[in-house]
């Protein structure tokens, strides 16, 4: 026995990093993350998009969350090249489900997720975050490589042993969801999805298209729920 | 039997991506990767640190060591603050040894490797190239979890779930050499120690303080080879 005495702190919620676009998804992830009762923090991340409407909507989102702050992380990813989102290159419409599913898409972002859960860990690190979210999505993942379950494993083991964080956790609470699911899970929790923005090729005033694969998968989750997308579109 | 022809392509040297921060380490991973027959595409980062001499020794090396091209890539990594390389914090001088081994040192940037290797995969799935290489160092470590062989192959296998490059190898020459060890191979590959510069806390004309952890155990390994350290240093 010594003569410690043990002091009972406040307790204070656990943080969370939640990487948040704006897109429906990871809204739905944020809600989950608050609802659980963690202190979030969201990084939104700016890498040459052509249109602003999707951080414009990161920030709508966070705020009608309450998020605890938003970061804007500035990635140079024009510099690599190699990608619709990035690059001039048209972006693919009208695609059918089976067409979106059947290879790795033009829209894909080399090395996206792994950039962008390389800075959710700095941050974690000097945050004391024990937890990441990030709202990927295998089932209706589009053949992006980086949205599969043992790559959220691998990166999590990755980042146990190359930080302090050896208990981190990367929580993918959408991994394994239908689109139609998020939809009803983001319903469930009080997500707005009208604020939300998921169009790859949105107009000047952040309307989606309608008919990126985006889109498309994003509007057939709803109908899937006999529900009508809140969110602005240029048709329909 | 078909009727197809078999065509030669002219050989084209298989293509690496090699981390270069203008310290002895990288340089000596640049030889390596040269005198293997790799055409090198060099990334060096740009992270908030408060001396430009490390960048101005990276381009010096690329150009010494015939690089195919060397990008510099803006990392805003003093957003996430909590390390003296990146915040205004006194960098530990005079430390022995045993001190430096001990603990993660004040010097650790948060993940730092993991956000470069992230980088580095991004860009070498652009380029196709099948190899990253990286100066990292589990001997005289100075406590980096990033620096571990553990580490190292935990990132190769996020690294291959997560891209097209599902063969990539993280390649990290110098993981199990003592400081001593690098400066032989150095010599041996011809490399020019006299351009790289180490120094956590140099003057402003880029010579090493001699006194920072970083200094000792090059100037020790130096020592350790019967050799002067050819960089310009303030004290000796």
């Amino acid at each position: 026995m010594t003569g410690a005495v043990a002091f009972t702190v406040p307790n204070s919620p656990p943080r969370a990093i939640v990487l948040l676009s704006g897109g429906m998804d990871s809204a739905v992830c944020l809600a989950i993350a608050r609802a659980l009762g963690f202190e979030c923090h969201a990084l939104s991340f700016q890498y040459g998009q052509r249109h602003a409407s999707e951080l414009d909507a990161a920030g709508a989102v966070a705020r009608a969350l309450g998020v605890a702050e938003h970061r804007l992380v500035d990635i140079d990813l024009r510099a690599f090249g190699g990608s619709a989102l990035t690059d001039d290159i048209d972006v693919p419409a009208d695609r059918t489900p089976a067409e979106i599913g059947r290879d790795i898409p033009l829209t894909y972002v080399p090395a996206r997720n792994t950039v962008f859960l390389s800075y959710a860990l700095a941050h974690a690190e000097v945050i004391g975050a024990r937890d990441i979210y990030i709202g990927v999505n295998a089932v209706d993942f589009s053949g992006y490589p980086d949205c599969r379950p043992a790559f959220i494993a691998a990166f999590q083991a990755t980042a146990r042993l190359g930080t302090r964080l050896t208990d981190l956790t990367i929580r993918a609470p959408l991994l394994r969801m239908t689109k139609a699911e998020i939809v009803a899970k983001g319903q469930s929790l009080g997500v707005d999805f009208g604020i939300t923005r998921t169009c790859y090729d949105p107009d000047d005033d952040g309307r989606g298209c309608g008919r990126c694969d985006a889109c498309r998968l994003r509007l057939t989750a709803f109908a899937e729920r006999g529900l009508a997308d809140p969110a602005p579109y240029v048709t329909g």
